[in-house]
C-alpha cells in the first residue's frame, strides 16, 4: 500500500502494539537519564540531589522517582545551561519571551529539526494533509515556533506551502482564492478573525473558499469554538498540542479525525498527569498538570517537564482510528493563565464554552476584572453577531450570568454589545482578560 | 582538503574553466528553450511570434535571438500562467506585492528549493559563514523571500540559525549578546537601524558585539554606506543580489571578500546588459539594464528576464579570489525607483553616495519633491550625527548642493537637521523619497 492510500504517515509506529511501544519508551528513558547525567551538570546535580544514579533507572516504572524540571529552571539556565550538546552542534533556536522578559528557549540540532518535522508530518498527515494540498501557514515564522513547525511538517509531506505568516487578513483571504488554498494553519483567535474578515469581504468561507482542513495551534480552543469554525468553513478542524520547549509549537500531538482527544506521539514523549500542587500522580482520567519527558530530543532534552497545562489522559489505549498512542483531553487552560476571582479559579475557556452555545453571540468577548473597596468585580462583554433588541440582549445576559453562577459559582455582569466593538487579534495571541484589580488576589 | 579548509563551497563549479562553464550554459539554454516551448503556452506563443523554433537554439550565441520576458508579463499571467510543471509539484511560493497590487510570483518545486539553498550556501560560504557561526536572520520570513533565502543557505552550511525576522530592534541587539551572534543578515536600511539602536543602548557594535559578517540583501547599498557599516561593526559586509522572481531574494550572487563586483552563479544564471530603451546590447563594461535567464529553474523558468536593475558586467573573467564566474557591478538603482526631476533621471543612491562622504552626517536622509506653478523643487533633509552649529550646518548644505549641481546638474535645497528627527525603517524597505509633485514628470 503506497503512502497515498493510507491514513498513516508512519503506520508501523502509529499502530505499534503497546508492549513494543513501552519497551522502546523504557529503553529511551534509560538512555536519556544516563545522557543527562553525563552531559548536563544541571541535571546531574538534580539527579544526585534526588539520590538517583542512572543505573537505578531500568525502565518506565522508575519514571516517578525522577525529579521534575520547571519552566523557571529553563529560564534560570538561559541561554545555554541546559544544553546536552556542544553549542557548535546547534542549528536553530526558538523561544518564548513570556511576561517576565527572560526567555524560555529551545535549541535544536539537525537531528532535532528532523524529528520535529517527522512529528508534525505525522500530525498533519493524520489530519488529511497531502502532497497537492495548498497549505497556507499563518502563524509567525520567527523565534515563535508556530510557522516553522507547520513548515517542517508540510515540507516532509510535500504539500504546497504558502508561507504568509500573520496579519494582512484581507490579503490572506484573497490568496486563498487566487492559489486555491485547501488547508491552513492558524492560532485559534486568528482563525476566528479570518472568518470574520472573509465575511466582511462578502465571502462565505464554506461556499466560496476551498479550505477543507484547519490546523490550530498555540492557543487553547474550546470544543464549541471548534464546532463553529468547522461549520463556518465546511472544514475539519484540528487542535495541535505542544510548546516551544518540547520541540516547537504543536509537536506533541494532534486529534485524529474522530476528534476524541489528542494523540501524543509516545515514541518521542512520555506523558503523566500530576496534582499541580503536590506533584503526586492523580487517579485514572483525573485532571491535573501534564508532565512531559522528551525521549528523543538531542540538544536540550526535558526530564519530567511541568507544562502547566491542565488536562487528563484517556484510559483507553487502542483508538477506533487504529492508533495505539495515548490521548490527552482538551487543554482546559494553562496554570499561568488561570485567574483567581473571588477565591475561585477559572480560565477564559470556561466562559467561552458557555457563550458559544448561543447562536446569537459571536466569538468575540472580553473579560474585565476590577476591584473597588476590597471587593472584586467581573464584567464580561460579548459581541452579538447581529444588532439585537434591548430585551433580547438582556435575556441572553441573564442566561449567561445564571449559568456562570450555577456552574462556577461566580458573580459576573454580562453585557451583550453591538457587533464589531471589541478588539481583534491579528498578529499574536488573543488578550481576552483585562485585569484592573489593585492587587491580583 | 576538507570543506572547512577552503574558501569554496563548491570548488569544482566555482573555479570551473570558462569553456566548460559555457558549454554547460549552452546545453542548459538549449534544454530550457525546448522545455518552455513544450510546456508553457505563454512561451510557445512568444517564441513562435519571434519566429523561433527550439531547434534554432544551438548554444549561447543564439541567446540574443530570444524574446525578453517582462515583469508585467509575470503579473499578467498571475498566478499560474507561467508554470512549467503541474501545480501539484509545487512546494512553495513567494511573491512581491509591488505598488500595482498585482503580485509578481515565484513558484518553486522541491528541486528549486534545493537549488535555491545551494546558491545561497555558495554565497554565504564565500562570505565566510561556517558551521559554528551564530547567524541571526532579520529579513522577514513570509511571502517576501529574504528570510527563507538566508535560512535555506545557512541550513546547508549547518550554521546556528537565529530566525528573528525584522523588528524589535532592542531585543535583536540583546540576542546578539546573549547568543553570541557572529553574523547577521539584513536589508540595508535595517542594518543602519540596528547600528543606531545598539548605540542608543550604550553598545558599541565593533567592541561589544561579536558580529564579524553582515549579509545584506533586497535594497541597494552604496559603497559608502557599506564602508560605514564595516567600520561600525568591525565586520565584513557583503551585498547579495537577486529578486523574488529568480530564485528568491539574494540568490543570483554575492561579492567575494575582495568586494570588487558581485559574482553571478553562472551555471544557474545567464546575464546580459541591454539598453533599457532599445533592448540592444551595450558595449563592454557599459551600464544598462541587467537581463537574467534562469538556466535551472524547474517550476517557473525565466527567459531573458528584464530585471529593471541598472549595472554593468566586468570584462575580466578570472578573479583574484580564484572564481571564474562573472561579476556585475554595484546595482545603481532599479528603473522602477528612478526619479525624473527637472528632466534629469536620478536614484536616491546618487544622493547617498555624496552625503556619506561627510563624517558629520548620518545615514538618515529624506528626499522630498514638490511642484509649484509648473516648477519642480527638491528638498533633501539629512540628519547630522551630532548637534551642529548653524554655520557648520550651512557649510555642509552648500557643499552638497554644489556637488549635486556639478555632478548631476540639478538644483536641490539641502537641509541638515538635528539627529533623530527623520523616520526609521524597521520592518520593510526604507522609503526615502516623498514625491508630492502634482504630476510626476
Ligand atoms: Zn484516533
Ligand atoms: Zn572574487
Amino acid at each position: 500500500m503506497s503512502r497515498e492510500d493510507t491514513r498513516f504517515w508512519n503506520e508501523s509506529i502509529e499502530r505499534m502494539n503497546r508492549s513494543k511501544l513501552e519497551e522502546i519508551q523504557g529503553e529511551r528513558l534509560r538512555e536519556l537519564v544516563k545522557r543527562l547525567y553525563e552531559s548536563v551538570p544541571f541535571y546531574r546535580r538534580k539527579l544526585k540531589g534526588a539520590g538517583i544514579d542512572p543505573s537505578d533507572v531500568r525502565g518506565l516504572p522508575d519514571l516517578r522517582k525522577l525529579p521534575f524540571t520547571s519552566k523557571d529552571e529553563l529560564r534560570e539556565n538561559y541561554p545555554f545551561g541546559l544544553l546536552a550538546v556542544p553549542k557548535s552542534e546547534l542549528v536553530e533556536v526558538h523561544m518564548t519571551s513570556g511576561t517576565t522578559g527572560i526567555p524560555t528557549p529551545n535549541f535544536l540540532t539537525l537531528k532535532d529539526v528532523e524529528t520535529w518535522g517527522e512529528l508534525i508530518a505525522r500530525s498533519l498527515y493524520m489530519g488529511g494533509l497531502r502532497k497537492g494540498d495548498v497549505f497556507q501557514i499563518t502563524p509567525s515564522f520567527s523565534l515563535f515556533t508556530g510557522g516553522f513547525s507547520f513548515f517542517y511538517g508540510a515540507r516532509k509531506i510535500g504539500s504546497f506551502i504558502v508561507p504568509t505568516g500573520p496579519g494582512n487578513s484581507k490579503r490572506q483571504i484573497e490568496l486563498m482564492k487566487e492559489l486555491g488554498t485547501t488547508s491552513f494553519a492558524s492560532i485559534v483567535s486568528y482563525a476566528v478573525r479570518l472568518t470574520e474578515v472573509a465575511r466582511e469581504m462578502g465571502i462565505d468561507p464554506s461556499r466560496d473558499l476551498g479550505v477543507r482542513r484547519i490546523f490550530m495551534g498555540s492557543e487553547m480552543s474550546t470544543p464549541q469554538l471548534k464546532r463553529r469554525l468547522m461549520e463556518a468553513w465546511s472544514a475539519d478542524v484540528f487542535d495541535a498540542y505542544g510548546q516551544t520547549e518540547t520541540y516547537g509549537g504543536p509537536s506533541v500531538g494532534l486529534d485524529c479525525h474522530l476528534h476524541d482527544g489528542i494523540h501524543v506521539w509516545e515514541d518521542h514523549f512520555l506523558v503523566e498527569i500530576v496534582d499541580p500542587k503536590t506533584g503526586e500522580p492523580v487517579g485514572n482520567e483525573e485532571k491535573g498538570e501534564l508532565v512531559v519527558t522528551t525521549l528523543t530530543k538531542d540538544a536540550m532534552p526535558l526530564l519530567r517537564y511541568r507544562t502547566r497545562d491542565i488536562t487528563f489522559i484517556y484510559d483507553a489505549v487502542e483508538h477506533d482510528c487504529g492508533r495505539t498512542h495515548r490521548r490527552i483531553g482538551w487543554i482546559e487552560g494553562r496554570t499561568d493563565d488561570m485567574i483567581k476571582y473571588r477565591g475561585v479559579n477559572f480560565w477564559p475557556s470556561f466562559i467561552e464554552s458557555i457563550i458559544l452555545k448561543y447562536d446569537e453571540l459571536s466569538e468575540h468577548y472580553q473579560v474585565e476584572l476590577f476591584s473597588e473597596r476590597g471587593s472584586e468585580y467581573m464584567v464580561i462583554k460579548i459581541e452579538a453577531k447581529n444588532v439585537l433588541q434591548e430585551g433580547e440582549r438582556r435575556r441572553l445576559s441573564h442566561l449567561i450570568e445564571d449559568e456562570l453562577r450555577r456552574r462556577f459559582m461566580f458573580e459576573a455582569k454580562v453585557e451583550i454589545t453591538e457587533p464589531h466593538v471589541l478588539p481583534r487579534f491579528e498578529t499574536g495571541k488573543a488578550k481576552r482578560v483585562i485585569d484592573n484589580r489593585e492587587r491580583k488576589i
